[in-house]
């Protein structure tokens, strides 16, 4: 049923989204200069990232299957303390467990790299269906006012990019980052031009080695709000991190009100400064006006992208925004959807990404929800499209 | 500064919102006939709540501390499978360590009252600091699309009730309720009028001891969609529940896409239905309508109503809502905020309840954030009320 | 196969070794006036107690199913600090797991029966298979020099006798105590003439409700060695307990040399002490010196009872002994042991009993050992018997 | 008080025995071609050999610090079944807790290293102070028959040398193996020869690449008895192993009962032969017979050595036999034993190895025990000598 692509010259491979995750991950360690330590414990649909990455070791990939979810995420903190690049793959379940560990790195300000491969919830759910209901967890789903960059990969090698992005973005700004994916991306598989990592962008992550003037754990660059990476060690780099708050001008604990206010609003503005470091809200498809647009994220990207080419090829004023950055949203977004006359917000889940743009732009975005464990068919898409614009 | 109070007849004692919640909790136990059965871990400031209820065991109460946040829970939902009241009590990371055992209760749709009592965060933040940042943790910490109550007391006294109202929701629904308080309401102190129990409305719990026609373990009641609370063991209602989706009429484990969206669509209209039996939204102060509505929930309620009640003494046009209920939210508050020019939200978080409002209703409800993990001070709500006015 | 039995007058019913011993546990609860609280985790052959005793809270029985088997434990230690009998129940890799667990109780000198329905071992084993291979690991498997009273039945029925002897020698002697049983008791019936109550001997505990003169959390009874069972929150009598070693005249911690070595001889000497409590060693079956000593323990009792009661038919100097009480041993035993040629030692296991009685007696007793997980047949030992006659 | 040592010429340092201890780790690392995980908890006084260990990961040496003492030991299980030489430390507290996966490694036949550097016990008991009191709990401290190597070193320097020895057996017989060290080997210190590697005798080991004809996980070697240690993943090698009793002949589960007996009776002839492969008992000290033998294991070592040295100056017929070797027992003991009149123990617990002297060869084996925590002084052991050749 699918035709005949025509694809850009290259080599080809069909890779599934897991090992596309896993291969994209080892890339951002190469881009990085990083070893990449994993953590994790076998839940499906994540396993098989998990598998795969134990096959890279010649690539200095160290795995580590741990006794539960809990122990897996703190290994990968411990690594990233350590100055390798910590990683945990799992599904919603297991980001639920790891909450109060995410938290911790959010505290630490220590890059961190979760894989939510999200299946059919709640609780246990229906393992082996897709779904993209971790959304609101991987948004707020912590204790106290804690922010983390959220991304999400929309094709099964998207999974290869966007995993780099999510390294890139972790070390840059010293954050934990959360990246979606979901079953139907872990398991899908497409034909994939293998990218040369020559053409891939490198990250070099060089560890002070020296004492820097003033230098305190939580002295930031006031560019990226960064704090400085000190590995464990270094001599003249002693140094304390740890859950309680810290005082912003010396990096010891701190009880101070007033330095908490501000530790809490420096902590949201380095999350949502990075989004002048993404690509700015772009349709897919279509003009940057119209009758009616729609926004998805994460793997429905095919069946949205083609309900809208074919709602275009029927004269509809239509166009597509594909999110792979949910936290911070992409700049420019407010401005795009203000130039069409409604939206909807395509999503398997009960609506979530809708009550976030409602929330951050109050547009009436209108959910049109599949909470089936299967993908959406394009003719439920476009169905949706022609409801919506009636 | 405190003018002297004019209270009502009646016997009073102090009491701080830690013995309160204590209390109510034992209460609701005596208004169900359940036994109450907590399972906690020791965290600050929710410690003395195990304390207190420890002391209450000639009242029935059972105190288990468990050895960690997540076996605590686990044993609370035990008891609520065996019948009796589970309830955990614990703060902020404690939730986040809880998070998956609570979705687990959400899915085997049993009894479980969650009491947070919130302090600064993130992670291990300012343990003894008050602060109200649990609030998006509490709505949407978990994975899937995975709802339940969310109730917020207000002062130390109110925590009776509300621990109560939680039961009450908690056993007519069959469902996890959390019930959020705070450091300031734990440890802070009001004279109380200790209520008659005449006075209080019982609920009585009955289980079913025979076996209804066409008895399975979801079988929901058309009004609450609640589903039966059989005790395992009752000849004749043998079941079995889990965290696997279950079939709507069989309770069979089931993988049927349509009945997971119905499902999860079911869950979802059981908790948003609770909304027909909470009060409507009504002003604590000033009118229905006018220039300025703050909005408030939790322990800033005596801040605000001063703040306001000053506020119209100057002539200003401003009322103020305080919820207890933030999941549902209670019947009218749309129509409420409509009556008003303006809405603005104090919270001691960066803004939470702002998030829930502005994406439930579109208004563009301004928050003022105090993130010192230190009450508001009238003063400050006042300025506020001015800034918003002017 | 089995002649028709005359049984003394009663009330019989056939009863299983955990049925038995889930009855005698809370008969010790009604005899010494204490709450039971078992702390468990399922586990083969074991986890009929805990059904069996979750049936019997009407008679102040609280079980807790906990999470792994040393949350099982220290829950059942946690309870025997607060006053009650606090027990737990498990197979053999329960108790290598518990290991640590009892040590500490141990060193707090709380009452607590560790009941091993011992299986086919090493590790995991064979589950569902008989053995005794536990004893070495009842008498040694903790760590330093840390005693412990061990017990073990001969029977199903005498299940309900042995856990009423543990449950008065660890309140008396304030120390755990560990009841051997094994597969074949625990799923054998037999029947068994139900106890009146009144014939049972009563061993009440009362706890000081005041501070004796010089009290001190170690201040120990000089007849028994047993330090005071104070419930913690007994005003005056207030104090702390832990692993650390204690001093011996203050019960504070202490790391003084010659303290060490007076407490660890006074424990020793606590655990030696109790032989002048129990039977004097006994032939079973025989006269008190002979040709061929048989000594047994556990469930081989009936099929050794019977081999040498053949043994004797055919003229043989044969006797038996079978010890109820391993640690300490009962008193002159040595004594018995001298008036017999040889000493054989029929054990499910591969010579256990035989390795403290040669170290202990310097006797050379030979071990007839089956290691199949099966009980012995008769005629295995009476094969036995004459070869270690000729 | 230390008379002026001569020592041979070579390179010297001093070296305490917990570094001696990581090096010798090393050192078997590279003598037999494996890479060294270890997998620790911090206790006292184990830790630092973590610590030295982590320092050395530019040999091959991966170490792992595990959320507990389980969780350390399972992680060593594990990478020896991946093909490393897996190691633990800890000490007697970690011994009890790690009895459990300890017993699974025996049920394995894996390699695996057990370090307890011993402390005071039982219980906490004395984290600071040195003892002997886990010899029980190292031979017999698993449930089920589980025998497993029991080494000890006498000296800090020793520590290597033992370390070397204990992987040779663990992966020449494929058997967990017990080192026992102490805190006053740990953290004592003594001028050290460092030997030269080329003067170390290799084991290398090598994998089986092919399926070799019959291959089944627990066909053994009939020299060793030893299993083949065959890597997971190897093409043709696939094959199961696990906690439960296996086949003899397929390695496949079995509950047979003469299997069982049959393995149980392997698994204790494959420690047992290891007599074959270890120096026979000779005197460090005296002659092979005479009037009274000194036999003591591990750090008593230099104590006993002074003080038979002095005894025999004085014309005593004395002799000292010092145990590296505890399970088995080295060849030719009970032989040399029978030439003494009497046989002392001299060690810092209430009387461990003088209870299997006694078990094993029927010797009134008199204890020497010293349990404070303290090492023996030289005129200590004197007394001892002199009072029993009185």
């Amino acid at each position: 049923e699918v035709p005949k692509a025509k694809l850009p010259a290259g080599t080809y491979r069909n890779i599934t989204g897991n090992d596309a995750l896993a291969w994209g991950l080892t890339a951002a360690s190469k881009l990085s200069g990083l070893k990449l330590v994993l953590g994790s414990y076998p839940i499906t649909p994540a396993s098989s990232v998990l598998h795969a990455l134990a096959k890279l070791k010649h690539f200095g990939v160290t795995t580590f299957q741990a006794e539960d979810e809990i122990a897996a995420v703190c290994a990968a903190v411990g690594a990233s303390w350590g100055g390798a690049l910590g990683i945990t793959t799992t599904s919603g379940p297991g980001v639920a467990l790891k909450g109060e560990a995410i938290g911790l790195a959010i505290m630490l300000e220590l890059p961190l790299i979760v894989c939510d491969i999200q299946r059919g919830g709640p609780s246990t759910g229906m393992p082996t269906k897709t779904e993209q209901s971790d959304l609101l967890q991987a948004v707020y789903g912590r204790n106290g006012d804690a922010p983390m960059p959220v991304l999400a990969a929309c094709t099964p090698g998207d999974c290869f990019f966007m995993a780099i992005e999510a390294a890139r973005i972790s070390v840059k700004y010293m954050t934990p980052v959360m990246l979606l994916t979901d079953g139907y991306l872990a398991n899908g598989a497409e034909p994939w031009k293998i990218p040369a990592m020559a053409d891939l962008e490198p990250f070099p992550v060089s560890f002070p080695t020296e004492r820097p003037e003033g230098f305190h754990p939580y002295l930031r660059d006031p560019e990226t709000l960064a704090r400085p990476w000190a590995i464990p060690g270094t001599p003249g780099l002693e140094h304390r991190i740890g859950g309680l708050e810290k005082d912003f001008d010396s990096g010891n604990i701190s009880y101070d009100p007033d330095n908490h206010h501000k530790m809490t609003k420096t902590r949201a503005a380095k999350v949502a400064g990075i989004a002048k470091d993404i690509p700015a809200a772009a349709p897919e498809v279509g003009e940057t006006s119209g009758d009616l647009l729609v926004i998805g994220w994460g793997s429905t990207y095919g069946a949205i992208t083609q309900a809208v080419r074919r709602a275009r090829a029927a004269g509809k004023k239509v166009s597509q925004v594909h999110l792979r950055y949910i936290n911070p949203l992409p700049p420019g977004l407010g401005e795009l959807i203000a130039g069409f006359d409604k939206v909807i917000v395509p999503e398997m889940n009960n609506g979530m990404l809708s009550k976030i743009l409602r929330s951050e732009f109050l547009v009436d975005a209108v959910g049109i929800n599949k909470i089936s464990g299967q993908p959406f068919k394009v003719s439920e898409i476009q169905k949706a499209i022609e409801e919506n614009l009636a």
